[in-house]
């Protein structure tokens, strides 16, 4: 087990080195990235297609598909007229850095204003793995029960941005909204949330707005 | 990677031992071992309170919870009065039979006709490491979306039976269980699928044969 651990201690360090050279690059670009994480079925490519479409003219989009197969979610993004770059895992439960860099010489990826990374569906492997991201992102959809927070207590701590989706099913769901609020916070005090409706347009403004404003601090902050 | 990789190898040879002696005790047991798994979220707890509560006084049954963080699943199954051991597995992203064995040190469970294993939640990590189960259940619900088997076809294949959950949510969410139902069916040609809905009890009469059936078969073997 000691084996495992350092094998995995290694591949982390590993995996950073390169994380932060894809920092740096997108530093000098001005690219801010944003890593989407969470459970399969939260809606992260249905957040993205919502995404695109809104900041369609105003804003240069990318987005970098992870799965564990099929070009389906790439497929959904190019369907919009937004590149899109499909990785595929074969079993792996998470993207790691070496992955990114991969991609990122594809030369259907343009250089944007706003690149988006679907994680692979998982709330536990991706956690761990910085991907050269501005800011990380997890997504709970209302449906999957107000106690996930605290049953995955990582990625929510290490989110700077919480997405609630699925609100238009809150009706229907027995799902404790401020409860779940209250453990994102507990865990996060510096987070933000967001409560969204991708299919009925909730939130998705809110989302914007705090898109455009990371964009805007990034861009200032280097002068 | 490759080093990795053959740790990985012997950890999964170790676990596959484990696994066979755990099968072997419960083969002379009688014991039905029925090892679930699904996204977060997907309905696994809320089908096995609907499952014990309907067994109750008909057969013995116990469940062993597996989480990355909180005993809130077992205490949800306690609260029916039925034996629950909680294994948490810090940041793992799956049980494995070592654990499996442990538990079954706790004098708390005792031996029954039907031990539930609720895996941790996740497509991916759980698929390859086998508990000593009679078979492995997946869960989809509507919810997630109806492109989920072909994307995490693994554990798809894999799984004896298929149990789509949520069903009194078809109204409200775009999913398309025929497409849902011939992708599983395309990935495991001899599995069973049944379609459930914990809350409205659709569905949970089929599940419970199923189950009644699988542990006679399982009986009548064993002469």
């Amino acid at each position: 087990m000691k084996q495992v651990v350092s094998v995995k201690r290694r591949a982390l360090a590993a995996n950073e080195e390169r994380a932060e050279a894809i920092r740096s690059r997108f530093s000098n670009s001005g690219t801010l990235v944003v890593n989407l994480i969470s459970s399969p079925g939260s809606g992260k490519t249905t957040l993205l297609e919502a995404t695109v479409r809104a900041l369609n003219g105003e804003l240069g989009t990318a987005v970098i598909e992870g799965d564990v197969a099929t070009e389906n979610d790439a497929d959904r993004i190019r369907a919009l007229g937004v590149p899109a770059h499909q990785i595929l895992t074969g079993g792996a439960c998470h993207l790691d850095a070496r992955q990114i860099e991969q991609a990122l010489e594809d030369s259907r990826l343009p250089e944007v204003d706003i690149l988006f990374i679907e994680n692979v569906g998982n709330l536990i492997c991706p956690t761990t793995y910085d991907l050269g991201e501005d800011f990380k992102v997890v997504l709970l959809s209302v449906t999957e029960g107000d106690d996930k927070p605290v049953k995955y207590p990582a990625i929510f701590a290490r989110a700077e941005v919480a997405v609630i989706t699925k609100s238009d099913l809150l009706p229907h769901v027995p799902f404790d909204l401020e409860s779940a609020q209250s453990q994102i916070v507990s865990l996060n005090p510096n987070g933000a949330i967001v409560v969204t409706s991708s299919l009925a347009g909730e939130g998705l403004d809110d989302w914007l707005d705090l898109l455009r404003q990371r964009l805007q601090v990034k861009r200032q902050s280097r002068g």
